[in-house]
């Protein structure tokens, strides 16, 4: 086995236990990254003089006996919307050829603290607008798209170019490209990462998460990036929690919601077989299953579009005006249907999205967690604009990737993409944990109990 | 002197040292009502019998030793846009004539477990959207606008038709009218006081808060009503705290702010002049005076209509489309016009909110609290539509009377309004004190230690 093959978690104990080196650890991964980019398409920008120079320091300070934990010495890649000092945010986006960070974002701050080694800057659909990731192919199979916004992230993880990377998530781009390449995928509770130094999509939406190849490495970014910043007007003041998930399989007493409506309405007939059946596994762990009834599921879509469209259009209303010839063709549009909208359109989403979160937490009284699919449809071929489902219903393919992973960011609640097996053409299968605000630990705990009843998982090899 | 013209703070004192009667305050306030009403138009609804018996109850109680404390056996007026169980609420509008509430508002309920003895609903300008109450005449005089949007409930307080009253203040409606009226307003920090069953006009702005005759006397209503309550999204969990000012009058170390600018822009020159002389009193208890610059001031007047116009209109959207011609035509106007405002207009409106708080906040460094008129211009004749400053300027009565309260309720912060005399006419003029956040005490403490420098007040005395 290749280091750029091992987990997060694998790779820390090894660094920690000296019998692997960060500068070894880092070889492989840029190694790897020389391989495979010229198909794949996951980086922006690789910084591989700076990810040596970090590794070896990474690699004194531990034989010095500073070991900082678990991300010291790992290499990782930042989705090109997060700051980086001294590194170009491109954001996917001609309108900004020319923009260098000054500062770290918080987050890539934190990640510098912990000892992470950054690879450099993935691929993000233009200003994380989109769920595609064009420049970027699919892990598994490059005819096919990565899904975004986050998909050089994703692609990155799935394909051994990157031990762990950061995405961000605004109707579903930290788990869309994570389910579409057999990765895992955690957006935290609103407010809990840090968004300092990242650029908005939508501000009352966006988030920041991890990627990884497994639930527990999940845990450990978590870990090392929660925390308050004065800098997000929105960051929480919740307590330091260690996430790091017990090693205990035994799901008892845990009740597990299962949707009895939209989760499984409209959705590819492998994939739902594939998440009840990871379902059925958590009820064989212990855990009881309930149905639920999810609510208010007819404004999920007018509610996440009526608050994301106006938001992203204030973000970008200077560049709107000054270079619009400079965005891509599908961005624009959305931006300038936004300056269409009203006042009572985005007032009345900001209200459907109040009594959203109210129907949410009265629905996890009954629950401690819901179990569902992270997209209805596994990657679909590159270039292809629409799914016709069963009943000849035909859906815009961004309107589909978005459609299970909005709830999530319109209430704020953690939702935790992980990998259930593949359909019948050799495509990942994403399952979805969604659970109360702040209780990330919940799904952690549980995506982690699912992982242990598998068999170990392959890298993807598209490339 | 006469039971009605006894502040809450003596009234209560008196009541608790069994001098003074529930029933015979609540009967001599009665008595005022029947005498002025016809005068002063101050009261939608009058609920003598409920009063009488209230105050039957009250006294029952407190002879056998269950006094519940400061506002036992008090008669107060409630402003006709909050909620009491089986009283009209018609939010002085023909839109609300069949409105009946079916419970009581979380205000209302709490006064009522104080003690507190309802003597009924009070005029407010129709839904709260106006600064003048036309139903209602000036305490002072009756050709003279009472102010608004809590007219009714400044004018009862002001001339002894209810011990205190409630008002709300979306842009000053509370501190207006008591200005005006010569009384205390205090619009406590966004979110202390519960809005649950009061008529929402602009719900980011909105505040319920005590108008009264003294400062001591707003501080025991704010005590009774402060605190959680999970019926109002905004609610804030502050701990309880018993408001009552110190009795020391001696201020040293305390940091007055006085704003060199927009403050004492476009103000009547008597005014300023009672205001200034204030602020020495206060200087002269030892207060230590800093000029302060008002930050972004030139954005007040845009960001506060900016929230309110479109807010305002979401709220009225049915019945601005089934029943327009219920409505009062200046309402009308301002309801219509929020529904051409854009998105981006009300966004552009949120984000220079949070940069206003934020600047505030850092303008909080220096001082501990700022001291400034409340309203440029004492109240003005009944139909008067505009006023002319000294340079020539015009601006309307409404504009004029809402531009030093507005900043208070774009921050969140708490202001409260208090009496500093009276111009040459014999109309009263009212100063403005402007705290940090959830700092009502130290606002509450300097006015009391002010109003301690001043002679007894007679009431109002038009009717």
């Amino acid at each position: 086995m290749q280091p750029y093959e091992l987990s997060l978690t694998e790779a820390a104990d090894a660094i920690r236990a000296r019998r692997l080196s960060p500068v070894e650890l880092t070889d492989s991964v840029l190694e790897r990254i020389a391989q495979a980019e010229p198909h794949l398409h996951t980086y922006v920008t690789v910084t591989a003089e700076r990810a040596r120079r970090a590794a070896r320091e990474g690699e004194h300070e531990i034989a010095a006996g500073r070991y900082r934990g678990p991300l010291h010495g790992i290499p990782m890649g930042v989705k090109d919307l997060i700051d980086v000092a001294g590194v170009a945010t491109t954001a996917g986006s001609r309108v900004r050829a020319d923009h260098r960070a000054q500062t770290d974002s918080t987050v890539a701050a934190r990640l510098t603290r912990a000892g992470a080694v950054l690879l450099g800057k993935t691929h993000t659909h233009e200003f994380a607008y989109g769920l595609t990731t064009p420049q970027t192919r699919n892990a598994w199979d490059t005819g096919r798209v990565a899904g975004g916004s986050s998909g050089g992230s994703a692609v990155a993880v799935a394909a051994g170019m990157a031990t762990f990377a950061l995405g961000t998530d605004t109707g579903g781009s930290i788990r869309v490209p994570s389910a579409l390449n057999g990765v895992v995928g955690l957006k935290p509770t609103y407010g809990l990462l840090p968004r300092h130094g990242v650029t908005s999509l939508s501000w009352s939406l966006d988030h920041v998460g991890p990627i990884t190849r497994t639930v527990e490495d999940a845990a450990l970014v978590l870990t090392a990036l929660a925390g308050h910043d004065p800098l997000d007007p929105a960051s929480l003041t919740a307590p330091a929690i260690d996430y790091r998930p017990p090693a205990a399989v035994e799901l008892k007493g845990l009740r597990i919601g299962v949707p009895r409506n939209y989760y499984f309405d409209h959705i590819a007939p492998e994939i739902e077989a594939a998440v009840r059946h990871a379902i059925d596994q958590l009820q064989a762990l212990g855990a009881r299953l309930v149905e639920v009834e999810i609510p208010m599921a007819r404004y999920v879509q007018a509610t996440q579009w009526g608050l994301m469209v106006p938001e992203a259009t204030a973000y970008h209303a200077d560049t709107l005006r000054t270079v619009p010839e400079l965005y891509q063709a599908d961005v624009r549009i959305l931006l300038e249907a936004g300056e269409l909208m009203t006042a009572g359109d985005y007032l009345r989403a900001q209200r459907s999205r109040t009594l959203m979160r109210q129907e949410w937490a009265r629905m996890f009284e009954d629950v401690d967690l819901i179990a569902a699919a992270t997209v209805p449809a596994t990657a679909v071929r590159a270039g292809q604009e629409t799914i016709t489902w069963a009943d000849g219903t035909v859906e815009g393919v961004s309107d589909a990737y978005v459609r299970l992973s909005a709830p999530a960011n319109i209430t704020g609640i953690p939702s935790l993409s992980l990998p259930v097996g593949h359909d019948t053409a050799g495509l990942p299968i994403g399952m979805q944990l969604l659970g109360r605000p702040l209780e990330e630990s919940v799904l952690l705990r549980v995506g982690h109990a699912y992982e242990q009843t598998q068999p170990a998982r392959d890298l993807a090899h598209a490339a």
